[in-house]
């Protein structure tokens, strides 16, 4: 997006609104952080003292933006759980009290006069890494977060595949075994009950209590980071654990190839820090067992580009892409 | 679309090119079907024998529109293979020698001088009930179309979606069952191979061969209709086999609907024949097991609406979506 010839220089506030963090920054209209602030989100005081802590960092940063002689054209909030993109209103939270319903674009607007874009961070993470990250100048993405959780976004010519209720994307409620582990979501065998962080750790510690492998991970509690550490110095079970991922994740991505005809497939949040030769090697490999081959063709899989600051540019992208009509 | 008030008809020409039998019609803008001519496929002549035979109809369908004053806005031709939609080609087909790389689109308006559009036919029969059918009205549709095989195709926004390569909506090859029966794509499992009106045949040929079952069903081969058909008088093993076709399809189809949040699933092709209480019903139940639950809210599950004509009416429908901005 070309900058206008005036004297201010244009850009967004993004906020990232997760679980554990509140991140907000202000963001050029071409990627670059002016100034970011990072707090402990107040989870345990609800909703209101969250909505609190967001006001005054967006206070912070718009009188930042003034002395830098910033113009902020939005306000995109990235929100870790489902939202009514439409209305601007999040739909709930499994971690902070009183999120359901709470009507954040419409208090943003209201309290600063700017537009606000509200979204989920699957979708925020998904525009920030086409807006700026490693789905530059592609039309059709496939973005999967692989953390504690597994999200997904969609990115179809060019533009966010929402569904009906802005509830497309969710490729970790896809069933890859059937019959399998309870998922967070009620249904069994879930993309994320299997493949995610806790997945992964979970799938270990029941190889490890059965004591069948060789193994020097510990019997009291292990990350599935502690999973991938292990596989890279040759532990046996972790290798297994490993590979099962892969195969899991193999089917869930192949699926969602086969379906969608993507040109790239972004892996994004915890996991994409594992050794590529131990996840990203493999699975790239693997997918051939599961998806229709000539959708393989030219495909590419990559971990995402944008690592710590991946939501709060998100939500800006959720600004730029949102005010696109509006902004010179 | 209105149709205009000069003293012309508008319409288009359908032609929907199947492995066994050619169907070309004219359709007016609103779906009202003018003539239509049907031939069996000269599947055996190749590609070039079949090509003129759409030539001789497109040619006996044109004078006809001209002594009902009809006006032709365009052609669509839906082709059951893979095709580029954007050049008019012809990627393979699996049945008729020499359809490989052949330039559908270009042929035909260079010998009609009329806009012609190309398209595979699930991606007509899903515009075809958009237009004409079950789907009127809706944005985010699912189209499954299955007979022998298992194709699909996704409407969202109001939209085709393509993908990259317009390889998208192949739910018929997702896999549902892991190292699974091999599928005529070389892969293990895909829906098509299990849950197709074959591969239901395939499975009732097994459990009748092993023989642990009560059945009337003949040992020397069954078609999908004859199982339904068993199983409508409660045929032990037709039941089965229907069973486990609504607990496939259940799987595909949940996998879908997660990922793609559509408000409608519209099931086509000879299962949709099948009897409600054997197959859309139970499927409709079974959804609960493998569907995100909030995707599942307000879905409708209906059987297609075009039946034996969903062909060349969908056909008809690229014409006239392909020409949306032209045609007054």
């Amino acid at each position: 997006m070309p900058k206008g010839n005036d004297a201010l220089c244009k850009a967004v506030i993004g906020v990232d609104v997760g679980n554990t963090r509140l991140t907000a920054a202000i963001v050029t209209l071409d990627g670059d952080m002016k100034a970011m602030l990072r707090r402990p989100t107040r989870a345990s005081e609800g909703a209101n003292a969250c909505y609190r802590q967001i006001e005054e960092m967006l206070l912070a940063l718009l009188s930042e933006a003034e002395r830098q002689s910033i113009a902020i054209l939005g306000i995109g909030v990235g929100f870790g759980g489902p939202v009514d993109h439409e209305s601007g209103t999040i739909i709930r939270s499994h971690h902070v009290l009183g999120w359901s319903g709470f009507p954040m674009r419409q208090m943003l607007s209201d309290r600063f006069g700017i537009p606000v874009f509200l979204d989920n961070d699957a979708n925020a993470g998904a525009l920030g890494e086409l807006l700026f990250g490693a789905a530059k100048g592609q039309k059709n993405v496939l973005y999967v977060n692989i953390g504690t959780g597994i999200g997904g976004a969609i990115i179809a010519d060019g533009r966010l595949l929402r569904g009906e209720r802005n509830l497309a994307g969710e490729i970790g409620h896809i069933t890859v075994v059937r019959g399998g582990p309870r998922c967070g979501c009620g249904k069994h065998g879930c993309l994320e009950a299997v493949a995610s962080g806790t997945g992964i750790a979970r799938r270990a510690m029941e190889l490890i209590r059965k004591g069948e492998l060789r193994t020097k991970l510990p019997t009291d509690g292990v990350t599935s980071k502690d999973v991938f550490e292990a596989a890279m110095d040759g532990d046996e079970l972790a290798i297994k654990v490993v590979d099962e991922t892969v195969e899991h994740l193999a089917h869930g991505l192949g699926i969602a190839i086969t379906l969608l005809n993507p040109s790239m497939v972004i892996i994004g949040g915890g996991l994409s820090e594992a050794p590529e030769e131990l996840l990203l090697n493999p699975l790239n490999e693997r997918l051939k067992r599961y998806a229709f081959d000539v959708a393989l063709e030219g495909l590419k899989l990559v971990n995402a580009k944008l690592r710590y600051d991946a939501g709060v540019l998100g939500a800006a992208a959720l600004a730029i892409v949102g005010g696109e009509m509006n902004y010179g």
